[in-house]
């Protein structure tokens, strides 16, 4: 337990569900002028720090975390990104 | 406006403003048993597609719409990836 990471996670929903939220950004933009934009989706972006014993172990955790709290796998993907910021030389 | 690009949105409350939903996702984690993680922040990933004449006048566009409706300046952030994914030959 003496790595530190930091872990962006991106929760999106599934393409086949359908997301209220982002027709309803869609419909502002168009009537803001922007009728150029798209296929508008929300998710929620997650930034965590996790101290874990190595690489393998904090990614096995932050499935669990996605899979258990984050994220409903019903409806909803995730990925994450997992950075090393720091080693805590000495401490267990 | 023959370039179609997919930008990816990250909005984050400033690192100045409390994070009620983060303390308690943090808090929820720690209960299951998960008391390594820390300084969970919860943020909004938004995923568009947007058709614009060249790169430029695409980030342009997207300042503005992450200004005006995606993001709140002055309690969040925002930041972006943007890329190409196709550009419309002889469309105009």
């Amino acid at each position: 337990m003496n790595r530190k990471y930091q872990a962006r996670i991106y929760v999106t929903l599934r393409p086949s569900v359908l997301d209220p939220a982002g027709t309803a950004v869609q419909s502002g933009l168009s009537h803001m002028g922007y009728e150029n934009v798209e296929q508008v989706r929300i998710g929620k972006y997650v930034e965590l720090m996790l101290t874990a014993d190595d690489e393998k172990s904090a990614k096995e955790q932050l499935d669990k975390i996605c899979d258990q709290l984050l994220a409903n796998p019903v409806i909803e993907n995730y990925r994450f990104d997992l950075v090393e910021v720091a080693t805590m030389v000495g401490a267990n």
